[in-house]
């Protein structure tokens, strides 16, 4: 069979964090829901299937020194450092050049590098059926059944096999909904949570490029000798910086057809702001969970976060309390999804 | 014209400014209102009045440190040291045997050290008031005219006199009322709120004393002579321990005729909790007060003390929210005079 590479995308700025995540410190990097980051938890999760020479990190510039002392155990020349951000066909197109140059009959699998799974056993389980339901398959992808009408996520509707089977027939792909559309998808049964995890031959990915998104697939045709040559060359920032700014999501998935969704065995999130953690972490009496030292009285339904110090609440209900880097941030649970809003406000001397 | 001494009360704990009032800096040594300290600020308004030579200091033996650190203008020998809190009878039977000491015809002006006074002239003036209507009456108060129906004060009903005086002969001292009597209180234009202010001649307080209590009065005889020792001695420690713990309004205020009260001339507040620094610190334009840098989006009527950092709040009203060394308070406005609650469940560590 094949060798498998793993490939963390461990982008974006995680704003919905302020005051963790902030430029220097992205969502990946901060240790939300206990003394590992997030993208320590995703690793560790995914190591014992897969050695760390096969583990590649798409990471920014900006990042790259934090990612490389937070994994220790990960290559040097297994970091891949994008020079701009152009979203993930050209993260992935990129990644894919990489596991070519070191095994062009590799597969990829294509993961998130911050969100919560609940069982790392079951998640690993999950990952083997989608290896046993590739041959065959354009791709596979890993759907999770929604528990609730969430309209936040993208869908993927999926056949239910005739016979009892592991994969099913990926029929479409589906942007976020509105709340009646998500509630009929919650009580159909063949609706999935788009996970954000792929898995498919590295070839067949590149060929899909050079079908679906040709522009992006002529910039990896010049990229692929520069990065042969295994030196920083600035000719790559230029060609990169070029690559279309478009989603896999919408650059191939929602194209394509002969993808297999394989339905997750674990619980799920991904961690998209500060009340979610209430879906990850344990909570107390008083149905407050909390990261760090705290005191809540008379207190229900509180998000917690200290990075030190101890955080009190005193008869609030439903509120988000962080403290960190000396900056304390209060709001309702509902608004902390919008908290790119309280960022904007705060210009860039406390971003 | 006798001279005047000021006598500044600055007992008490203050729990409830936690996570700013701990038993090391209570509640007059702390910047509630501004860069200095609420003792601070009493001092500097009453020092153009009085040298620093006549105030006197009532201080805990824990807190002599950072007294004498915040005021260094006063003497050393002015700072009266309680060797332990017995209440304000046993305070200003205390200092009223140090100003016997320095001048048998002195005068005593009793102030609390840690309360807010909008306007410092129209403060000395109402004070000069009391001073011309001494003379023929037992002491003179000061009485702020009710601004709402406050249940958390004690009041003073007076008769208003029948030609425009400044002066108005006191009727009695009452407990705090109940909501429905306190709204008497305010419609009627009769009663006031007890500032705890007081102002009388020094022999006369100590003749009180001996008549209304005689027990205490007998334990001030014992360390009258152990005074002019002027040195440490055990003995006082002992006979102050077992002075009566009784506040002046119930020892001595309610219990006797011929006070006089000074309707104040300015706008007061006893800063009894979080919730009070709405009365005393101008709001912005959503409504909120704030010590400290902060940054509050679409929030309103907010009390926020940022001791360092800043404080973000989003989306929320009406809610205190403290930072300070390294802890976070958040509770509602209308729990704020609650707080010992939560400082009894945070336990001696967090103190």
């Amino acid at each position: 069979m094949a060798a498998l590479y793993v490939v963390v995308m461990a982008g974006g700025r995680g704003e919905r964090f302020w005051p963790l995540s902030m430029n220097k410190l992205p969502k990946p990097f901060i240790p939300l829901l206990g003394a590992s980051s997030l993208i320590q938890n995703t690793i560790a999760r995914i190591q014992p299937m897969v050695p760390p020479e096969r583990i590649l990190i798409s990471i920014g510039p900006t990042h790259l020194e934090i990612a490389r002392e937070q994994l220790p155990q990960i290559p040097a020349e297994n970091f891949i450092v994008e020079p701009v951000g152009r979203d993930t066909s050209a993260c992935l197109g990129f990644c894919a050049l990489h596991i070519e140059q070191r095994d062009a009959e590799g597969l990829m699998l294509a993961l998130p590098a911050d969100h919560y799974i609940s069982d790392a056993e079951a998640y690993r389980c999950t990952i083997q059926m989608g290896l046993k339901n590739l041959d065959g398959a354009t791709g596979v992808v890993f759907g999770i059944l929604p528990v609730r009408p969430e309209t936040g996520y993208g869908y993927i509707l999926a056949e239910k096999p005739a016979v009892r089977a592991d994969a099913w027939p990926v029929i479409r792909f589906i942007e976020k909904p509105d709340a009646p559309t998500a509630a009929q998808y919650l009580a159909s049964g063949n609706y999935f949570w788009n996970s954000g995890m792929f898995l498919w031959s590295n070839r067949t990915l590149l060929a899909l490029f050079q079908t679906h998104m040709p522009e992006l697939y002529q910039g990896l045709c010049e990229l692929r000798p520069l990065l042969k040559e295994n030196k920083s060359n600035p000719e790559v920032g230029r060609i990169f910086s070029q690559l279309p700014r478009i989603s896999i999501d919408f650059g191939i998935m929602e194209k394509i057809s002969g993808l297999r969704l394989i339905p997750a065995q674990f619980g799920w999130d991904d961690i998209g702001n500060w009340a979610s953690l209430e879906r990850a972490l344990s909570s107390d009496a008083g149905g407050n969970v909390a990261q760090g030292s705290y005191v809540a009285v008379e207190s229900s339904g509180c998000v917690i976060y200290a990075q030190s110090g101890t955080v009190a609440t005193f008869g609030v209900s439903d509120l988000v309390v962080v403290q960190a880097y000396g900056k304390v941030l209060v709001c309702p649970k509902g608004k902390a999804a919008d908290l790119k809003r309280l960022v904007a406000a705060l210009g860039p001397v406390n971003e």
